[in-house]
């Protein structure tokens, strides 16, 4: 905990009433709400009843850092500043067949950065990285902030669950949002997103803010909108941060799971894996070595010599995972046929990630299992022909009784036309520092239409 | 519970969603969450975001008219149909100095129509009627159903707290939506006192809405669309509902706390009390006898020949109270006096509400007592000339340490200038079962607007 000045109390049911009118909350309120309801002092049903009126009212630039700042103030900070090298933090919105953070954090450690990972388990549609690392036997997401730091000063990378003592009064809205229908907003994501990054203590951070039919956004502009505040968020609080837009309206690479991505990851590492997936990583890390000073280097090189798999073992071992161990198999395989014939126009995110979602590779509630063997191939992409009876997703799970509902979400993922598909970009915009602020002036405005 | 047909389950972060996207809740979807909430199934926590969505984003006719039936399916229906009178019941949405239940239960008794009132306590600035009653010595609120019929029965009149049976759902809810700022709304507003009202089972009911500083709703738009609703809703269940709109800008009559409402309500059963109680009580007696079937019988006659108050001794009798005991006074007694000479243009009703509440008359928060001594002499009303050092208010309490609060309220209460201010009419309207329906077309817009 910061030195924590005494806040006058408020009275919590004139706060909500004020965002329920859409008027502002005074910086001093904000601040006031979220200490009262991380004691306890404020209970649930009224954060409740407060954060649906930011969902549906908005909230201003200003009110997003207010908010953002007295999240980080309700933890501990962290700092990476003795390990010698820059400490560059990456974190993507989410979307589906997403496992970029594998090959991405050891190919940076392998270049000289420090990439200290606090990722997520996955809910709903989209896939967590910790879910998919579990596939690994021995690894280990839980790690202590001594056991996360000798990782990193050791390997240069490390990937674990984040500590319950960052933003804490995150981790409790966050849960509280998950079961009341406020996930869905602007400044709650792009606050909740930040004050973790923020209290990380990293030396840059690079955002992979994603829309599309997959993401939490759907629309580039929201997309555009989401990451300049965070751009800004990070900015004010002397965290350098750039935001690379990328498309999530079909899945990202091939595998859409737990196991089957990270042998996806593992084929990125030997130089090979979907073209997607390679483009992004590359990327992502170009944005990173920028961050840590080294704007000219060619993360190229290292994914294709070996040099990032070498880390990558390195890094796999240091929390207790096996790298050459066996991953787990399904016992059940069925493929999902084209029913006529034509030319791929989309494959839909949301669909394939709720097809994976129900074959058991994701969870319904927080703290439910995942079936790690469970998961979809994408056989095919926007844009390839197809023949009545190909091939278009092979289906993998254990539990032959969740593979009807998985295939009937994959039914009608995949759309046919007659003609090519118009061709989207995969990076479809970059934020840094200075058009976030340009950004800003319409920020109000844009907050309030925001759904997902 | 009525016959109860088995629900669907519903993903309760699915019905939430709908609302705040401001669609409309389906009739089973409502019958489903309201019930999942009354059994434990649904969470505070959601249910408050949901009654959030539904303050900010409105509710159509039709969904209000689904609330409110699966308001009455939570619990049990009373009946009245054994009394040999007819059973007309009387609510008023709540008003500073609002002690017209008191003369007006006796004074319908008196003329042969049963009155069974299930009141409630008073929260924040409105009084409840339970509170005034308590006054006096021995008399109980709480009744059970079979002592609550027998009092009816043998005196025509009943004023008790509604039992834990009738309409439970409403009750949690209520609670719910107290603390956490979804209480101005109307559709919850409507739906909250019809599901009691229709559940009670009289033969018909008169409404009291009122507008103005000291209501629920300011203005008369919204207090006309909040009754158009109420007596719709009524209507529909075959419960005969008449509105009268009535004027809260003013506290109702002189007195404002208690013990000394009770002592005013005596007095207009004594053929005196001011001349805006004495109005109002007889004009909503009018429509409870036109209801009754006795439009004709004019009621004034048995408030001047002591009928009703003959009554009313017998109706304090039957629930343990002593009519002829002394009242509780209060030690404190301080007179707020005109700092200016000129005409009353206002006297704020709900100033002077919150000015009789931080004395003690009203609680904070609900369970909290009060104190029955405490409260608020209006001594001007509209339209008096007053010179700076004439007596305004005559304010009582027995606690000095809440003198200084009370007396701040009041000390903007009254409004001076110089000329005569424009008369308001006490009823400003009047709304019956043809009303509501032709101003159905424009509930859906107008229940977004609703504020307070």
């Amino acid at each position: 905990m910061q030195d924590r000045t005494p806040l006058e109390a408020y009275d919590v049911v004139d706060l909500i009433a004020t965002k329920r009118h859409a008027r502002e909350l005074a910086p001093a309120e904000i601040a006031w709400v979220v200490d009262a309801f991380t004691r306890g002092l404020v209970a649930p049903e009224q954060m409740s009843a407060l954060l649906m009126a930011i969902v549906i009212q908005g909230m201003g630039r200003r009110e997003i850092r207010d908010l953002t700042a007295a999240m980080i103030a309700s933890g501990e900070r962290l700092s990476f500043a003795g390990l010698g090298r820059p400490a560059i933090d990456k974190h993507s919105t989410g979307g589906v067949g997403d496992k970029i953070t594998l090959p991405l954090v050891p190919l940076l450690a392998a270049l000289g950065v420090a990439v200290p990972q606090l990722s997520g388990r996955g809910l709903g549609h989209t896939g967590g990285t910790l879910d998919k690392l579990e596939s690994i036997p021995g690894w280990r997401a839980d790690l202590s902030n001594d056991e996360m730091y000798r990782a990193l000063r050791d390997t240069g990378g490390v990937i674990c669950a984040a500590g319950p003592g960052l933003a804490p009064a995150d981790r409790a809205m966050y849960a509280l949002r998950d079961v009341t229908g406020t996930v869905a907003s602007l400044p709650l994501i792009a606050s909740s997103i930040m004050s973790k990054k923020i209290a990380e203590g990293a030396d840059g951070l690079v955002l992979d803010v994603k829309f599309g039919s997959g993401a939490f956004v759907p629309s580039l502009t929201e997309a555009r909108e989401l990451a300049s505040t965070m751009v800004q968020l990070g900015d004010d609080s002397g965290l350098r941060t750039v935001a690379l837009l990328t498309d999530m309206d079909a899945p990202l690479g091939r595998a859409v799971g737990n196991a089957n991505e990270v042998r996806e990851a593992v084929d990125v590492l030997h130089g090979g894996g979907p073209a997607d997936v390679v483009e992004l990583t590359l990327s992502l890390a170009r944005e990173m070595l920028a961050l840590a000073g080294m704007p000219d280097l060619d993360p190229g090189p290292a994914l294709a010599d070996g040099r990032a798999l070498a880390a990558w073992r390195r890094i796999i071992v240091a929390q207790g995972g096996d790298p050459e161990a066996a991953l787990p198999v399904a016992r059940e395989t069925e493929i999902v046929r084209a029913s006529a014939t034509g030319i791929v126009q989309r494959v839909d995110a949301r669909a394939v990630g709720v097809g994976a979602w129900r074959l058991g590779a994701g969870r319904a509630r927080p703290g439910d299992p995942v079936d790690h063997a469970a998961g979809v191939e994408v056989l095919v992409r926007p844009g390839d022909t197809v023949r009545a009876g190909d091939p278009l997703f092979e289906v993998n799970c254990d539990d032959p009784g969740r593979l009807a509902r998985g295939l009937e979400s994959l039914a009608t993922a995949v759309e046919l036309g007659a003609a090519a598909p118009v061709e989207r970009p995969l990076i479809a915009g970059r934020i840094a520092s200075a058009d976030a602020s340009s950004a800003a002036s319409s920020a109000r405005s844009a907050s309030r239409s925001t759904t997902a």
